[in-house]
Protein backbone atom coordinates (compact mmCIF):
# COMPACT_ATOMS: atom_id res chain seq x y z
CA UNK A 1 0.00 0.00 0.00
CA UNK A 2 2.98 2.37 0.05
CA UNK A 3 3.92 4.21 -2.57
CA UNK A 4 4.73 7.64 -2.74
CA UNK A 5 8.40 7.24 -0.87
CA UNK A 6 11.14 6.30 -2.68
CA UNK A 7 12.91 2.94 -2.36
CA UNK A 8 16.57 3.12 -3.87
CA UNK A 9 16.72 -0.53 -4.94
CA UNK A 10 13.63 0.38 -7.04
CA UNK A 11 14.11 2.52 -10.20
CA UNK A 12 12.01 6.03 -10.47
CA UNK A 13 9.72 4.05 -13.15
CA UNK A 14 9.15 0.78 -11.53
CA UNK A 15 7.94 2.66 -8.64
CA UNK A 16 5.79 4.71 -10.82
CA UNK A 17 4.20 1.55 -12.44
CA UNK A 18 3.09 0.32 -9.07
CA UNK A 19 1.34 3.40 -8.42
CA UNK A 20 -0.56 2.93 -11.64
CA UNK A 21 -1.34 -0.73 -11.12
CA UNK A 22 -1.94 0.09 -7.50
CA UNK A 23 -4.49 2.78 -8.75
CA UNK A 24 -6.45 0.47 -11.32
CA UNK A 25 -6.54 -2.40 -8.89
CA UNK A 26 -7.85 -0.27 -5.73
CA UNK A 27 -10.71 1.25 -8.62
CA UNK A 28 -11.70 -2.72 -9.43
CA UNK A 29 -11.84 -3.49 -5.77
CA UNK A 30 -14.44 -1.12 -5.49
CA UNK A 31 -16.40 -1.95 -8.40
CA UNK A 32 -18.94 -5.18 -7.18
CA UNK A 33 -20.52 -2.53 -5.27
CA UNK A 34 -20.68 0.42 -7.09
CA UNK A 35 -20.45 1.40 -10.75
CA UNK A 36 -17.89 3.13 -11.93
CA UNK A 37 -19.07 6.86 -11.89
CA UNK A 38 -20.14 6.44 -8.69
CA UNK A 39 -16.80 6.14 -7.32
CA UNK A 40 -14.91 9.52 -6.61
CA UNK A 41 -11.03 9.67 -6.89
CA UNK A 42 -10.86 10.23 -3.57
CA UNK A 43 -12.22 6.25 -2.37
CA UNK A 44 -9.47 5.16 -5.20
CA UNK A 45 -6.94 6.78 -3.87
CA UNK A 46 -7.75 5.89 -0.37
CA UNK A 47 -7.84 2.36 -1.35
CA UNK A 48 -4.57 2.43 -3.34
CA UNK A 49 -2.72 4.16 -0.14
CA UNK A 50 -1.53 6.88 -2.52
CA UNK A 51 -2.34 10.46 -2.52
CA UNK A 52 -4.43 12.48 -4.94
CA UNK A 53 -1.26 14.08 -6.28
CA UNK A 54 0.06 11.09 -7.44
CA UNK A 55 -2.86 10.06 -8.93
CA UNK A 56 -2.60 13.16 -10.89
CA UNK A 57 0.65 12.11 -11.85
CA UNK A 58 -1.16 9.13 -13.75
CA UNK A 59 -4.68 9.85 -14.95
CA UNK A 60 -5.82 13.66 -15.63
CA UNK A 61 -9.70 12.38 -13.39
CA UNK A 62 -11.06 8.94 -12.78
CA UNK A 63 -12.27 8.70 -16.66
CA UNK A 64 -9.10 8.79 -18.05
CA UNK A 65 -8.56 5.45 -15.29
CA UNK A 66 -11.25 3.82 -16.20
CA UNK A 67 -10.20 4.03 -19.95
CA UNK A 68 -6.96 2.33 -18.73
CA UNK A 69 -9.38 -0.81 -17.29
CA UNK A 70 -10.99 -0.83 -20.47
CA UNK A 71 -7.31 -1.50 -22.70
CA UNK A 72 -6.29 -3.58 -19.90
CA UNK A 73 -9.37 -5.83 -20.06
CA UNK A 74 -9.19 -6.19 -24.14
CA UNK A 75 -5.61 -6.40 -23.90
CA UNK A 76 -5.87 -9.94 -22.00
CA UNK A 77 -8.70 -11.13 -24.03
CA UNK A 78 -6.91 -10.20 -27.24
CA UNK A 79 -3.77 -12.44 -26.14
CA UNK A 80 -6.44 -15.60 -24.96
CA UNK A 81 -7.88 -14.86 -28.37
CA UNK A 82 -4.61 -15.10 -29.90
CA UNK A 83 -3.65 -18.02 -27.51
CA UNK A 84 -6.79 -20.13 -28.75
CA UNK A 85 -6.06 -19.62 -32.30
CA UNK A 86 -2.88 -20.92 -32.44
CA UNK A 87 -4.37 -24.34 -30.58
CA UNK A 88 -5.13 -26.56 -33.61
CA UNK A 89 -7.87 -28.18 -31.71
CA UNK A 90 -9.89 -25.07 -32.23
CA UNK A 91 -10.71 -25.67 -35.71
CA UNK A 92 -12.23 -28.68 -34.69
CA UNK A 93 -13.93 -27.95 -31.73
CA UNK A 94 -14.74 -24.50 -32.07
CA UNK A 95 -17.75 -23.93 -29.85
CA UNK A 96 -16.43 -25.93 -26.90
CA UNK A 97 -13.11 -24.55 -27.19
CA UNK A 98 -13.91 -20.95 -27.07
CA UNK A 99 -16.50 -21.55 -24.32
CA UNK A 100 -13.67 -22.78 -22.40
CA UNK A 101 -11.63 -20.19 -22.99
CA UNK A 102 -14.07 -17.87 -22.13
CA UNK A 103 -14.65 -19.29 -18.61
CA UNK A 104 -10.98 -19.49 -17.81
CA UNK A 105 -10.53 -16.03 -19.04
CA UNK A 106 -13.64 -15.04 -16.31
CA UNK A 107 -12.22 -16.92 -13.79
CA UNK A 108 -9.06 -15.27 -14.05
CA UNK A 109 -10.20 -11.63 -14.82
CA UNK A 110 -13.45 -11.76 -12.93
CA UNK A 111 -12.70 -8.18 -12.22
CA UNK A 112 -12.30 -6.48 -15.42
CA UNK A 113 -15.12 -8.98 -17.11
CA UNK A 114 -17.40 -7.54 -14.45
CA UNK A 115 -16.36 -3.70 -15.27
CA UNK A 116 -16.53 -4.37 -18.83
CA UNK A 117 -20.77 -5.79 -18.40
CA UNK A 118 -21.25 -2.94 -16.26
CA UNK A 119 -19.79 -0.25 -18.05
CA UNK A 120 -20.80 -1.60 -21.42
CA UNK A 121 -23.85 0.48 -20.91
CA UNK A 122 -22.87 2.01 -17.83
CA UNK A 123 -23.53 6.06 -17.11
CA UNK A 124 -20.17 7.34 -18.33
CA UNK A 125 -20.18 8.28 -22.39
CA UNK A 126 -16.96 8.25 -23.04
CA UNK A 127 -16.32 4.16 -21.44
CA UNK A 128 -19.45 3.13 -23.38
CA UNK A 129 -17.56 3.92 -26.74
CA UNK A 130 -14.32 3.18 -25.75
CA UNK A 131 -15.86 -0.81 -24.86
CA UNK A 132 -17.99 -0.58 -28.42
CA UNK A 133 -15.41 -0.04 -30.30
CA UNK A 134 -13.06 -2.76 -28.18
CA UNK A 135 -16.32 -5.08 -29.20
CA UNK A 136 -16.17 -4.27 -32.76
CA UNK A 137 -12.39 -4.89 -33.03
CA UNK A 138 -13.08 -8.01 -31.40
CA UNK A 139 -15.50 -8.84 -33.80
CA UNK A 140 -13.79 -7.66 -37.02
CA UNK A 141 -10.91 -10.23 -36.02
CA UNK A 142 -12.69 -12.70 -35.28
CA UNK A 143 -14.42 -12.26 -38.60
CA UNK A 144 -11.38 -12.96 -40.12
CA UNK A 145 -10.65 -16.10 -38.30
CA UNK A 146 -13.91 -17.94 -39.35
CA UNK A 147 -12.90 -17.49 -42.97
CA UNK A 148 -11.28 -20.55 -42.51
CA UNK A 149 -14.43 -23.00 -41.77
CA UNK A 150 -15.48 -24.11 -45.20
CA UNK A 151 -19.04 -23.29 -45.01
CA UNK A 152 -18.19 -20.07 -44.08
CA UNK A 153 -15.26 -19.12 -46.54
CA UNK A 154 -17.61 -18.17 -49.00
CA UNK A 155 -19.66 -15.64 -47.67
CA UNK A 156 -19.62 -12.16 -48.25
CA UNK A 157 -17.49 -10.01 -45.38
CA UNK A 158 -20.53 -7.98 -43.69
CA UNK A 159 -22.20 -11.32 -43.25
CA UNK A 160 -19.41 -13.06 -41.72
CA UNK A 161 -19.41 -10.19 -39.68
CA UNK A 162 -22.88 -9.96 -38.93
CA UNK A 163 -22.70 -13.48 -38.05
CA UNK A 164 -19.05 -12.98 -35.61
CA UNK A 165 -21.45 -10.02 -33.88
CA UNK A 166 -23.83 -13.00 -32.83
CA UNK A 167 -20.96 -15.10 -31.48
CA UNK A 168 -19.59 -11.98 -29.87
CA UNK A 169 -23.02 -11.26 -28.21
CA UNK A 170 -23.49 -14.14 -27.21
CA UNK A 171 -19.76 -14.92 -25.12
CA UNK A 172 -20.11 -11.24 -23.52
CA UNK A 173 -23.57 -12.30 -22.16
CA UNK A 174 -22.30 -15.70 -21.18
CA UNK A 175 -19.36 -13.96 -19.48
CA UNK A 176 -21.53 -11.39 -17.60
CA UNK A 177 -23.64 -14.20 -16.49
CA UNK A 178 -21.03 -16.13 -15.42
CA UNK A 179 -19.51 -13.29 -13.19
CA UNK A 180 -22.94 -12.47 -11.61
CA UNK A 181 -23.16 -16.60 -10.66
CA UNK A 182 -21.72 -17.61 -7.25
CA UNK A 183 -22.38 -21.43 -7.61
CA UNK A 184 -20.47 -24.30 -9.83
CA UNK A 185 -24.45 -25.55 -10.67
CA UNK A 186 -25.32 -21.95 -11.78
CA UNK A 187 -22.22 -22.02 -13.69
CA UNK A 188 -22.91 -25.19 -15.46
CA UNK A 189 -26.28 -24.22 -16.19
CA UNK A 190 -24.93 -21.12 -17.82
CA UNK A 191 -22.30 -23.03 -20.12
CA UNK A 192 -24.97 -25.73 -20.99
CA UNK A 193 -27.50 -23.15 -22.12
CA UNK A 194 -24.69 -20.65 -24.29
CA UNK A 195 -23.12 -24.43 -25.87
CA UNK A 196 -26.61 -25.35 -27.22
CA UNK A 197 -27.24 -21.85 -28.03
CA UNK A 198 -23.85 -21.33 -30.16
CA UNK A 199 -24.89 -25.01 -31.55
CA UNK A 200 -28.62 -23.96 -32.97
CA UNK A 201 -26.36 -20.66 -34.65
CA UNK A 202 -24.04 -22.63 -36.66
CA UNK A 203 -26.62 -25.01 -37.56
CA UNK A 204 -28.07 -22.95 -39.52
CA UNK A 205 -24.48 -21.03 -41.27
CA UNK A 206 -24.52 -23.76 -44.52
CA UNK A 207 -28.54 -22.81 -45.20
CA UNK A 208 -27.81 -19.10 -45.40
CA UNK A 209 -27.67 -17.38 -48.36
CA UNK A 210 -26.14 -13.95 -48.57
CA UNK A 211 -28.00 -11.61 -48.10
CA UNK A 212 -31.27 -13.09 -46.79
CA UNK A 213 -32.68 -10.23 -45.70
CA UNK A 214 -36.49 -10.78 -44.21
CA UNK A 215 -36.46 -7.49 -45.15
CA UNK A 216 -37.12 -8.64 -48.83
CA UNK A 217 -39.97 -10.74 -48.19
CA UNK A 218 -42.55 -8.44 -47.59
CA UNK A 219 -41.53 -6.13 -44.65
CA UNK A 220 -44.02 -3.22 -43.86
CA UNK A 221 -42.32 -2.05 -40.39
CA UNK A 222 -42.31 1.72 -39.95
CA UNK A 223 -39.78 2.08 -36.78
CA UNK A 224 -40.51 5.44 -36.12
CA UNK B 1 -46.58 6.78 5.24
CA UNK B 2 -49.66 8.41 4.79
CA UNK B 3 -50.28 11.43 2.61
CA UNK B 4 -51.83 13.71 5.05
CA UNK B 5 -51.96 16.76 3.20
CA UNK B 6 -55.20 18.26 1.97
CA UNK B 7 -55.86 19.01 -1.51
CA UNK B 8 -59.29 19.98 -1.64
CA UNK B 9 -59.69 19.64 -5.80
CA UNK B 10 -57.79 16.56 -6.29
CA UNK B 11 -58.68 13.43 -3.82
CA UNK B 12 -55.64 12.85 -1.44
CA UNK B 13 -54.94 9.36 -3.63
CA UNK B 14 -54.40 11.24 -6.44
CA UNK B 15 -52.20 13.57 -5.32
CA UNK B 16 -50.27 10.85 -3.74
CA UNK B 17 -50.00 9.28 -7.31
CA UNK B 18 -49.08 12.57 -9.00
CA UNK B 19 -45.83 12.68 -6.16
CA UNK B 20 -45.26 9.10 -6.69
CA UNK B 21 -44.82 9.41 -11.03
CA UNK B 22 -42.74 12.62 -9.99
CA UNK B 23 -40.14 10.48 -8.04
CA UNK B 24 -39.87 8.14 -10.85
CA UNK B 25 -39.57 10.58 -13.65
CA UNK B 26 -37.36 12.38 -12.11
CA UNK B 27 -34.94 9.60 -10.90
CA UNK B 28 -35.26 8.51 -15.03
CA UNK B 29 -34.66 11.91 -16.18
CA UNK B 30 -31.29 11.81 -14.06
CA UNK B 31 -30.35 8.35 -15.64
CA UNK B 32 -28.85 9.33 -18.88
CA UNK B 33 -25.55 10.67 -17.54
CA UNK B 34 -25.97 8.84 -14.15
CA UNK B 35 -25.60 5.24 -13.03
CA UNK B 36 -28.75 4.19 -11.02
CA UNK B 37 -26.32 3.88 -7.96
CA UNK B 38 -24.68 7.14 -8.27
CA UNK B 39 -27.85 9.18 -7.48
CA UNK B 40 -28.79 10.26 -4.22
CA UNK B 41 -31.80 10.67 -2.54
CA UNK B 42 -31.79 14.44 -2.50
CA UNK B 43 -30.87 14.95 -5.94
CA UNK B 44 -34.43 13.30 -6.98
CA UNK B 45 -36.25 14.52 -4.74
CA UNK B 46 -34.72 18.28 -5.99
CA UNK B 47 -35.37 17.05 -9.42
CA UNK B 48 -38.72 15.86 -8.98
CA UNK B 49 -39.60 19.47 -6.57
CA UNK B 50 -40.67 17.30 -3.88
CA UNK B 51 -39.13 17.09 -0.01
CA UNK B 52 -37.29 14.41 1.23
CA UNK B 53 -40.13 13.55 3.84
CA UNK B 54 -42.50 13.02 1.25
CA UNK B 55 -40.31 10.78 -0.72
CA UNK B 56 -39.95 8.45 2.18
CA UNK B 57 -44.02 8.58 1.83
CA UNK B 58 -43.53 6.42 -1.11
CA UNK B 59 -40.75 4.87 -1.00
CA UNK B 60 -37.94 3.43 2.08
CA UNK B 61 -34.91 4.03 -0.14
CA UNK B 62 -33.33 4.99 -3.60
CA UNK B 63 -33.61 0.58 -4.24
CA UNK B 64 -37.24 0.69 -3.76
CA UNK B 65 -37.76 3.18 -6.23
CA UNK B 66 -35.43 1.59 -8.86
CA UNK B 67 -37.19 -1.38 -8.24
CA UNK B 68 -40.86 0.31 -8.65
CA UNK B 69 -39.03 1.64 -11.98
CA UNK B 70 -38.30 -2.47 -13.33
CA UNK B 71 -41.89 -2.99 -12.01
CA UNK B 72 -43.08 -0.45 -14.66
CA UNK B 73 -40.68 -1.20 -17.73
CA UNK B 74 -41.53 -5.03 -17.87
CA UNK B 75 -45.04 -4.35 -17.10
CA UNK B 76 -45.18 -2.06 -20.67
CA UNK B 77 -42.71 -4.69 -22.14
CA UNK B 78 -45.45 -7.30 -20.97
CA UNK B 79 -48.32 -5.49 -22.64
CA UNK B 80 -46.60 -5.30 -25.23
CA UNK B 81 -46.36 -8.84 -25.79
CA UNK B 82 -49.59 -9.35 -24.87
CA UNK B 83 -50.68 -7.03 -27.88
CA UNK B 84 -48.15 -8.76 -30.47
CA UNK B 85 -49.38 -11.67 -29.70
CA UNK B 86 -53.10 -11.11 -30.23
CA UNK B 87 -52.22 -9.61 -33.81
CA UNK B 88 -52.41 -12.44 -36.42
CA UNK B 89 -49.62 -11.22 -38.28
CA UNK B 90 -46.88 -12.51 -35.49
CA UNK B 91 -47.24 -16.13 -36.73
CA UNK B 92 -47.21 -15.16 -40.12
CA UNK B 93 -43.78 -12.78 -40.36
CA UNK B 94 -42.74 -13.48 -36.37
CA UNK B 95 -39.52 -11.60 -36.83
CA UNK B 96 -39.82 -8.60 -38.72
CA UNK B 97 -43.31 -7.91 -36.00
CA UNK B 98 -41.19 -9.13 -33.31
CA UNK B 99 -38.49 -6.46 -34.44
CA UNK B 100 -40.90 -3.80 -34.78
CA UNK B 101 -42.59 -4.18 -31.33
CA UNK B 102 -39.36 -4.01 -29.92
CA UNK B 103 -37.99 -0.80 -31.99
CA UNK B 104 -41.64 1.11 -31.08
CA UNK B 105 -41.32 0.02 -27.76
CA UNK B 106 -38.18 1.37 -27.09
CA UNK B 107 -38.87 5.02 -29.08
CA UNK B 108 -41.82 4.96 -26.54
CA UNK B 109 -40.05 3.96 -23.71
CA UNK B 110 -36.47 5.30 -23.89
CA UNK B 111 -36.11 6.08 -20.65
CA UNK B 112 -36.79 2.61 -18.91
CA UNK B 113 -34.98 0.80 -21.86
CA UNK B 114 -32.19 2.94 -20.90
CA UNK B 115 -32.87 1.74 -17.22
CA UNK B 116 -32.84 -1.79 -17.69
CA UNK B 117 -29.71 -2.16 -19.85
CA UNK B 118 -27.55 0.01 -17.02
CA UNK B 119 -28.96 -1.83 -14.43
CA UNK B 120 -29.11 -5.44 -15.77
CA UNK B 121 -25.36 -5.98 -14.68
CA UNK B 122 -25.20 -2.68 -12.23
CA UNK B 123 -24.19 -1.92 -8.92
CA UNK B 124 -26.73 -2.71 -6.90
CA UNK B 125 -27.89 -5.97 -6.37
CA UNK B 126 -31.64 -6.29 -5.79
CA UNK B 127 -31.74 -4.32 -9.43
CA UNK B 128 -30.02 -6.72 -11.16
CA UNK B 129 -31.92 -9.58 -9.78
CA UNK B 130 -35.13 -8.03 -10.21
CA UNK B 131 -34.08 -7.54 -13.77
CA UNK B 132 -32.58 -10.67 -14.35
CA UNK B 133 -36.35 -12.52 -12.81
CA UNK B 134 -38.08 -10.16 -15.39
CA UNK B 135 -36.04 -11.40 -17.98
CA UNK B 136 -36.84 -14.91 -17.00
CA UNK B 137 -40.36 -14.42 -16.88
CA UNK B 138 -40.67 -12.88 -20.22
CA UNK B 139 -38.76 -15.86 -22.27
CA UNK B 140 -40.80 -18.28 -20.24
CA UNK B 141 -44.08 -16.54 -21.60
CA UNK B 142 -42.04 -16.46 -24.58
CA UNK B 143 -41.34 -20.28 -24.97
CA UNK B 144 -45.23 -21.04 -24.27
CA UNK B 145 -45.76 -18.71 -27.38
CA UNK B 146 -43.26 -20.47 -29.57
CA UNK B 147 -44.77 -23.80 -29.48
CA UNK B 148 -47.44 -22.52 -31.97
CA UNK B 149 -44.73 -22.58 -34.20
CA UNK B 150 -44.79 -26.35 -35.97
CA UNK B 151 -40.66 -26.76 -36.34
CA UNK B 152 -40.73 -25.86 -32.23
CA UNK B 153 -43.81 -27.54 -31.23
CA UNK B 154 -42.33 -30.86 -30.79
CA UNK B 155 -39.08 -29.85 -29.02
CA UNK B 156 -38.75 -30.70 -25.04
CA UNK B 157 -39.67 -27.63 -22.98
CA UNK B 158 -36.24 -26.66 -22.32
CA UNK B 159 -34.72 -26.73 -25.49
CA UNK B 160 -37.59 -24.23 -26.52
CA UNK B 161 -36.69 -22.29 -23.23
CA UNK B 162 -32.96 -22.41 -24.05
CA UNK B 163 -34.44 -20.98 -27.90
CA UNK B 164 -36.41 -18.37 -25.91
CA UNK B 165 -33.31 -17.25 -24.41
CA UNK B 166 -31.50 -16.66 -27.35
CA UNK B 167 -34.20 -14.70 -28.97
CA UNK B 168 -34.76 -13.14 -25.56
CA UNK B 169 -31.09 -11.78 -25.45
CA UNK B 170 -31.02 -10.74 -28.90
CA UNK B 171 -33.94 -8.66 -28.67
CA UNK B 172 -32.35 -6.83 -25.58
CA UNK B 173 -29.21 -6.60 -26.89
CA UNK B 174 -30.97 -4.66 -29.82
CA UNK B 175 -32.91 -2.02 -27.43
CA UNK B 176 -29.97 -1.57 -25.45
CA UNK B 177 -28.30 -0.78 -28.57
CA UNK B 178 -31.53 1.36 -29.94
CA UNK B 179 -31.26 3.41 -26.73
CA UNK B 180 -27.05 4.61 -27.08
CA UNK B 181 -27.60 5.21 -31.22
CA UNK B 182 -28.95 8.79 -31.93
CA UNK B 183 -28.83 8.67 -35.77
CA UNK B 184 -31.54 7.19 -38.20
CA UNK B 185 -29.10 5.55 -40.05
CA UNK B 186 -27.10 4.01 -36.79
CA UNK B 187 -30.70 2.60 -36.19
CA UNK B 188 -31.25 0.77 -39.58
CA UNK B 189 -28.24 -0.86 -39.42
CA UNK B 190 -28.64 -1.73 -35.82
CA UNK B 191 -32.34 -3.26 -37.10
CA UNK B 192 -31.10 -5.25 -39.96
CA UNK B 193 -28.25 -7.12 -38.33
CA UNK B 194 -30.31 -8.18 -35.71
CA UNK B 195 -33.12 -9.16 -38.19
CA UNK B 196 -30.21 -10.90 -40.19
CA UNK B 197 -29.04 -12.83 -36.62
CA UNK B 198 -32.60 -13.73 -35.66
CA UNK B 199 -33.13 -14.85 -39.39
CA UNK B 200 -29.77 -17.01 -39.01
CA UNK B 201 -30.78 -18.46 -35.67
CA UNK B 202 -34.23 -19.73 -36.73
CA UNK B 203 -32.73 -21.31 -40.00
CA UNK B 204 -31.28 -24.21 -37.62
CA UNK B 205 -34.48 -24.90 -36.17
CA UNK B 206 -36.27 -28.31 -38.30
CA UNK B 207 -31.62 -29.45 -38.15
CA UNK B 208 -32.18 -29.15 -34.17
CA UNK B 209 -32.40 -32.56 -32.39
CA UNK B 210 -33.51 -32.58 -28.47
CA UNK B 211 -30.54 -33.11 -26.46
CA UNK B 212 -28.23 -32.20 -29.51
CA UNK B 213 -25.35 -30.76 -27.06
CA UNK B 214 -22.03 -30.71 -28.20
CA UNK B 215 -20.75 -31.71 -24.91
CA UNK B 216 -21.58 -35.59 -25.63
CA UNK B 217 -19.15 -35.08 -28.45
CA UNK B 218 -16.01 -35.10 -26.45
CA UNK B 219 -15.81 -32.15 -24.87
CA UNK B 220 -12.58 -32.48 -22.47
CA UNK B 221 -13.16 -28.71 -21.05
CA UNK B 222 -12.61 -28.14 -17.65
CA UNK B 223 -13.76 -24.77 -16.42
CA UNK B 224 -12.31 -24.64 -13.25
Amino acid sequence: MTSRHRSRSRSRSESKELTRQALLRAALKLLPRNSFDSISLREITREAGVSPTAFYRHFDDTEELGLALVEEAFGSLRQMMRDARADPAMTRDAINRSIETVVVHVHRHTDHMRFIARERYGGVRRLRQAIRRELELFSEELAIDLSVFPALSAWPPADRRMFADLITDTMVSMAAELVETRSPEGEDEIVRRKRQQLLLITLGVDRWSPHADPEDAGHDADAS
